[in-house]
């Protein structure tokens, strides 16, 4: 089977990386880590940006294809490695998984974005790392995020669709954000992101060792 | 078959309705549009943010069926409507459609957001709408954006992959963002903009008929 490599910002921060990331693993595919200095801006020199066209993180290399953007990265994994060797990402029904994509794109939306900006993804992954109250409007942001994730998952579940999918992982990086930041998130949605770090795909992911972290954004 | 609606901003100029009008139209089937008018907030009210569950436009309605974010409503589209009856939305080969993913995904990042910002919709469905200068921050944006482009679009083609599909629209509308604010876009892409223009099911959405605009955003 031709290669296959995922590129990563250097510090093991990216949620669009540990979405691939998971991804990877619950394909159970092999696969290994390039580090990407993005505090260097490495991805904009040399050949990277050629290759990935965009010279964004993450990248996939599968071969000599390159692909950037972790949406087009996992839905790439999920048509070229389909069961039964590898397991699904998304939901098989035709409506599970169009409501899994929905819930995808609408965490890498505006409507996160104060969240993402405000609890930025480094407070998961270095301890002691700088935390303010939220803004207004990140409250906001957080207060929407509690009403869907609870139309998404109105009982005390394990996972949005029945059974894991990249979307469980997903979820709990966003939801483990304000966690970390010490914001009041609802004790069942708590219950879930809790559960979900201890998925093996994602522990191996959280338990990487780090190198110091240094701001770049 | 259960009938679809298209749930559309009242003035017809969000981006993420354009391309699932497009997408609708591009396989053949009949659906009614159903206007939200989002400056009176009416995607919040109602049974609208219960049923599309994030409350977003645009929403398909197809059946019982509702769902949110122009992105998973083309990938329902494209699974639910397939080909000979409808023809594709994104090209056929793995590769392609993957590398067609990327760049539907970079188009709503915060990379093109500097450009959305300050060359607002509106600007190329009503004559006469202000437009200042780009900031730097929003001309490097369009740099990268033609640097990209140009990319994808190596020749002077007529589609980025070969035959049309749903990227030529939306790239085209990004472009004429650009083009309606009178900036510096290369002949070539300003030529393929042009020429997706006149596609019909893109003129169809172009040359519909439009409310006096009230800003709401």
């Amino acid at each position: 089977m031709a290669a296959i490599a995922l590129y990563s910002d250097a510090f093991w921060i990216s949620p669009w990386v540990f979405s691939c990331f998971v991804g990877l693993r619950e394909k159970a595919l092999p696969f290994e880590v390039a580090e990407v200095a993005l505090h260097k801006k490495e991805q904009l020199q040399g050949g990277y940006a050629g290759s990935t066209l965009t010279g964004r993180v993450p990248a996939l290399r599968h071969g000599d294809f390159w692909l950037a953007e972790s949406s087009a990265i996992l839905e790439y994994l999920e048509e070229a490695f389909p069961p039964p060797g590898h397991p699904r990402l998304l939901p098989e029904g035709l409506t599970d998984r169009a409501r899994a994509r929905q819930l995808l794109s609408w965490m890498r939306s505006d409507e996160t974005l104060p969240i993402r900006h405000e609890r930025s993804s480094e407070t998961l992954f270095y301890p002691g790392s700088p935390v303010r109250p939220l803004s207004a409007n990140a409250q906001g942001a957080a207060a929407k995020l509690y009403e869907v994730a609870g139309r998404f998952l109105p009982r005390d579940d394990a996972s949005v669709f029945g059974s894991w999918s990249i979307v469980d992982a997903e979820l709990a990086f966003l939801l483990h954000r304000l966690i970390a930041g010490g914001d009041a998130v609802p004790e069942p949605l708590r219950r879930y992101a809790g559960a979900q770090w201890l998925r093996p795909s994602v522990a191996q992911y959280v338990a990487h060792a780090r190198v110091p972290f240094v701001r770049y954004f």
